[in-house]
């Protein structure tokens, strides 16, 4: 076991109260399909950043429309790992996100994780609920961890890809955009992203909001972001950077839906495991940053 | 000579004569699957650059497993465009590329045609052969245009794709690498290039020759290089460049051959219609190239 979950486990007569001084929280922005069998090292990582044996986790799988079986998955995940309570908040209409009972359990709880399914679905049950404004506030002020997968990880940003193509040239009508959760607004996630070869279709979404940064994250794979905008990666796969900050010209704005999009001057990075990058320096970790 | 090589003389007293002065020579590096029936833009930019009604052309078929019928396509559709003398020059074993009846005819040709097929095929008969060399060059001192479209594009360069997998991330048996034709040594070509997803393989072969540059062209999409290295692009799609000079990070060399790659600090420029570069300065034509 690693020294720093033994170190949790001391930790742990700590009953009752928040999340453990120690742990750190982050968010865990996931590719889709991570390990849930073996080294289930992503969700490891996050049930650690949660509080380890502390862990008090929410479960949302609003986004899939078998809430109730991919919810119990995860439920038996944590807790084999051995996590003090779990709860599915299996939130199927809106109005139940304003249900005080489960606000409640938010405000205890040390971590959230949101499944996979439809990005549109998830946001449409949560975009602007107390509840969902109550995790934000928490992540925000470092009280809390969060991870999402798939669509889980897909509304992130502020701006979120809906759905596209592929095979195609990068071109405005490859990708569907439409409004995230915005818990790290800077970025627009793709996932699932060499898998489903869905680098036009972020560029196409780059080209439409250049101030954004491009991130695309691969099947078990995650860009864990601390809350200094250091990302760091694990996983089996790779994190794609677009950053269009020196975009010297793009012909977004005067193309027709189908033409191919220019794009100049993007810097990209091909991050694997370990590697790390800091969001609003934009820059990986060297002695350069 | 095989029945299946087709000689057109249709204005043979002009034989002899070289390109007419006023026409520029160039490479076109075509994506594949271009244009053969309305505008045919490229195949017919490919023509004016071979002297238009002037035009004496060869077309190598070797690539292809049925040279005979893809020949006599391209035969048509120049014929049509009205050039003056078309030959395929159907090479199907190293041997007739030491014919010097065949090399007459480069030497006395205004253009060369490379067609679609297999790279590794295409090279295997070709490569090193004095037909080859003599093409080679003509080339290079701007005697004559020469153009190629899929695998006819992939062995332009000195490292060439021969073939390689998509849907991971980069990594490096996600590509297989062989000695390409060496016509624009400096690059590595890949083609049908959105449309088939090859984006992680271009990187994949980027990651492997860092002092290279990698240009990916979709299909019935041409960068045409121009003597002094100026690339402009055509077509329907775009071009992909992928610019390794400032790669300030890469585990290539140390990476297992399925392990995901870093890549950090790529410069990638998605081009479309018109969209100018240089290839020795690695700009983009504006103010400050």
């Amino acid at each position: 076991m690693p020294k720093s979950h033994i170190m949790l486990q001391l930790e742990s007569q700590h009953h009752g109260t928040r999340m453990p001084q120690s742990t750190k929280t982050a968010i865990l922005v996931i590719g889709g399909a991570e390990d849930k069998v073996h080294g289930r090292e992503i969700l490891h990582t996050f049930f650690g950043r949660c509080g380890s044996v502390d862990a008090r986790i929410a479960i949302i799988p609003s986004a899939s429309r078998e809430p109730a079986i991919i919810g119990e998955r995860y439920v038996n995940i944590f807790q084999d790992m051995g996590a003090k309570e779990l709860r599915v908040l299996d939130i199927r209409d809106r109005a139940q996100a304003e249900d005080s009972e489960l606000q409640s359990y938010i405000e205890d709880c040390t971590g959230v994780f949101m499944t996979g399914g439809d990005q549109l679905r998830l946001c449409g049950l949560l975009a602007d609920t107390p509840l969902m404004e109550k995790v934000r506030q928490r992540v925000q002020q470092g009280e809390i961890t969060l991870a999402g997968t798939s669509a889980g990880a897909a509304v992130m940003g502020h701006h979120m890809i809906a759905g596209g193509g592929s095979g195609e040239s990068p071109n405005r009508s490859l990708v569907d955009m439409a409004t995230g959760l915005g818990l790290i607004p800077e970025i627009i996630v793709d996932q699932h992203f060499h898998n489903r070869n869905r680098m036009a279709r972020l560029m196409s979404a780059v080209a439409a909001h250049p101030e954004r940064l491009g991130i695309g994250i691969d099947e078990d794979t995650c860009a864990m972001f601390e809350r200094d905008g250091m990302l760091q990666v694990m996983g089996k796969g790779t994190v794609t950077i677009i950053d269009p900050a020196e975009l010297s010209y793009t012909n977004h704005n005067e193309a027709g839906a189908t033409d191919p999009l220019s794009l100049h001057n993007l810097r990209v990075h091909i991050l694997s495991y370990g590697d790390r990058y800091h969001l609003h320096k934009r820059c990986l970790i060297s002695p350069d940053c």
